[in-house]
C-alpha cells in the first residue's frame, strides 16, 4: 500500500480534521477505541481527533512507565483536563523499572520497554475495556526510517511478531500518516491544543532511559531526571530544535574537599535542526553553559564533570542511544 | 626534615645552577649517576644540571613506554642533541603495554606503569651502567601533594616498598626540591633549554593511558594519540595553560551513511588555570571547536562524537583518569 503524503504547505487543517473525525467515527461505528497519550504532539493530535469523533467512547490512557521527566504527568495531562478530555493515568512504574533491570545494550533496553508497554501493559488496557479498535500517532517519517532501519518505530505490533487483530482482536487506526511532523503541528494547533504541545521539543520513546549509558537503575534514572529539569529550565529560551542532559557511564576524576574522588558525568547536547535529519550544536554563550554545569555539579549528587557536546549529525545522532 | 623553599621571585637561576652544579659533583665524587627524562620541565632541568656537573659521567636516559605522543621522542632528544647533551633512547613499549593489559581501574593502571618503570626498566639500566647516583626531578609541589595525598609521586620508590640504597645500592639526588614549577621554568631557560622545553604544557607521568577511559590497549592508545596530535595542532595558538584529548569508554549511537552505528567518543578539555590549584574551561572560539570536532570525527577511525569539557575544577580534576 502506497501513502499518499500531504505536505504542510497543501495541507488545509480544518479539512484534514473533518476527514480523520468522520474516517474514526465510520470505522470504529458505535464501538469503543482507546489510545496511549505520551505528551508528544502526535499522541496529542490523535487524543484531540479521537476525542471529536468519539467522545467519551474513546478512552486515552496516560503510562507513567518511571522514566518520565519531572512533572511529565501533569504537564502532559493538565491541557487536556482544561479542554475537557479525560486522561487516565496508569501507574506502571515498577513494571518498566523491573524490565530494565541487567540491561546495559542500547537496542535490548528499548526492546524491554517496547516489549513491556504493548505486550504487557497496553495488552491489560485493551482487555480490560474491551475496545476493539486503537488509534495511533504514526507519522509518515516514521514510516520512511522504519523502512530504511533506522527506527523500529512504525508496525511495533507486527516487529515482535504479534498481529494485534489476532492476539488482541483489535484494530490499528493512523489519521496521521499522511502527514510529518510540521503537518501535525499545523493540525495540533487548529485542535486548539496549546503552543505548549503543538511546538513541543521533541522527546524519545523510551524516555529517561535513552538518556542514560548502561544500566537504567532507579537511581541512575533519579540522576539524569535532575539534571534534564536543570538542563530544561537553563536553556528554555534558547530557539534550539531539541536539548538533553544525558548520564555517562565512565567514571571520571574529581576533587572534593581537596580529596581525589571518581564520580559521574553528565553531558549536555543543544542542536540546531529543521527537520532532524541533519544537526548542528547551538553555540549557546559562555555564560549559560558555565551556569548549567555549576548547577548539575552542585545539584545531582555525585556529579563532578560536565561536558557539552560539539559534533555535528552526521556523524552523531542526536540521542546518545 | 623540613625543606626551605626558594620562590621563583627570590631565586637567583645562576647562583642555584652553581650551587647545585656544585652539590651533585661532590656528591657523585668520580662515580657515575643516571637519570630519566621524560621530556618535561623538571627532568629537562636535572638532565642539564647533572650534565654540567658530571659531563659524560651522567647517563641520561628516555624510555619510550608506547604511551607517548606522536613525535614525543624526537621533541625530547632533539633539543639535547642540540645542546651537545647524548641521551639513549630505550625501546620498552610491549614491557608497558604488557603489563597494561585487562587493567582498568585508574590507580592500577597508575601503578602498573610505575612498577614497570622503577622495579624493572629502570633498575635494569642501574643494573648494567653500575650507577650508584639518581637524579630526581622532585620538586616542592610533589613533596607537598604526597602529603595530601592527593598524588603519589615522590619517593614512589618507597611506596612501592624499596628501599633504593638496599635494592639498588644508589642514592638518589633531587637538585629542585626547593624549587615551583616556576621557578624550574627559570633555571630551565637560564640552563639554555629552548622555550619549547621551558614552557612546555604538563604531560601526565602515565602519559596517553592517563587519557583513556579503561584499559589502555595498543589499539586505544593509538586512537587517542591520533585524537592528541589533532587536538594539540588545532589548539596550538591558544594560550591556555593545557588541553588534552581523552578516548572514552561508553558507546554512542552514530550515523554513517544513513544506517546506526555505536561508535567512540572523544572529551577535549582545555583549562585556563595559574598554578593548576583551580582551573575553568577555555572559552574558545566556537570555529575553533567545530574544526577540531570535524577533524577528529573525519580523522580518527570510529569516532562518531565530540565534546568539550565545560565544568571547572573543582569538583572536575584537570586529568580524566
Amino acid at each position: 500500500m502506497t501513502i499518499e503524503e500531504i505536505s504542510a504547505l497543501d495541507l488545509d487543517p480544518e479539512r484534514f480534521i473533518a476527514e480523520q473525525v468522520d474516517a474514526i467515527s465510520s470505522a470504529v461505528g458505535d464501538g469503543l477505541a482507546i489510545n496511549a497519550l505520551s505528551g508528544g504532539v502526535d499522541s496529542s493530535a490523535v487524543t484531540m481527533l479521537g476525542h471529536r469523533a468519539l467522545g467519551e467512547r474513546l478512552k486515552t490512557y496516560f503510562v507513567d512507565n518511571g522514566l518520565m521527566r519531572e512533572g511529565e504527568g501533569e504537564r502532559t495531562v493538565g491541557p487536556f483536563r482544561e479542554l475537557g478530555v479525560h486522561v487516565e493515568l496508569v501507574e506502571a512504574q515498577d513494571r518498566f523499572l523491573d524490565a530494565l533491570e541487567g540491561i546495559t545494550d542500547p537496542e535490548e533496553k528499548r526492546e524491554a520497554i517496547t516489549r513491556t508497554f504493548y505486550a504487557e501493559v497496553f495488552r491489560d488496557l485493551v482487555r480490560e475495556s474491551s475496545a476493539r479498535y486503537l488509534l495511533q500517532g504514526t507519522i509518515l517519517t516514521d514510516v520512511d526510517e522504519t523502512v530504511a532501519g533506522i527506527k523500529r518505530q512504525h508496525n511495533v505490533l507486527e516487529q515482535l511478531g504479534i498481529d494485534p487483530e489476532e492476539a488482541f482482536g483489535y484494530q490499528i487506526i493512523e489519521p496521521l500518516i499522511q502527514l510529518r511532523k510540521d503537518g501535525v503541528r499545523k493540525v495540533a494547533e487548529a485542535l486548539g491544543l496549546p503552543a505548549s504541545v503543538s511546538n513541543r521539543m521533541p522527546f524519545p520513546g523510551p524516555a529517561l532511559s535513552a538518556r542514560v549509558i548502561g544500566e537504567a537503575t532507579r537511581e541512575r534514572i533519579a540522576l539524569v531526571r535532575q539534571a534534564t529539569a536543570i538542563t530544561e529550565t537553563e536553556l528554555a529560551d534558547t530557539p534550539s530544535f531539541q536539548y538533553m542532559a544525558i548520564l555517562h557511564e565512565d567514571r571520571v576524576t574529581g576533587m572534593r574537599d581537596g580529596r581525589r574522588e571518581f564520580g559521574l558525568q553528565i553531558e549536555v547536547r543543544c542542536w540546531d535542526s529543521v527537520d532532524a535529519r541533519t544537526a548542528t550544536p547551538t553555540r549557546l554563550p559562555w555564560d549559560v553553559l558555565q551556569k548549567l554545569s555549576d548547577r548539575i555539579v552542585t545539584e545531582v549528587p555525585g556529579v563532578v564533570s560536565v561536558t557539552y557536546n560539539i559534533a555535528t549529525k552526521p556523524p552523531s545522532a542526536m540521542e546518545v542511544v
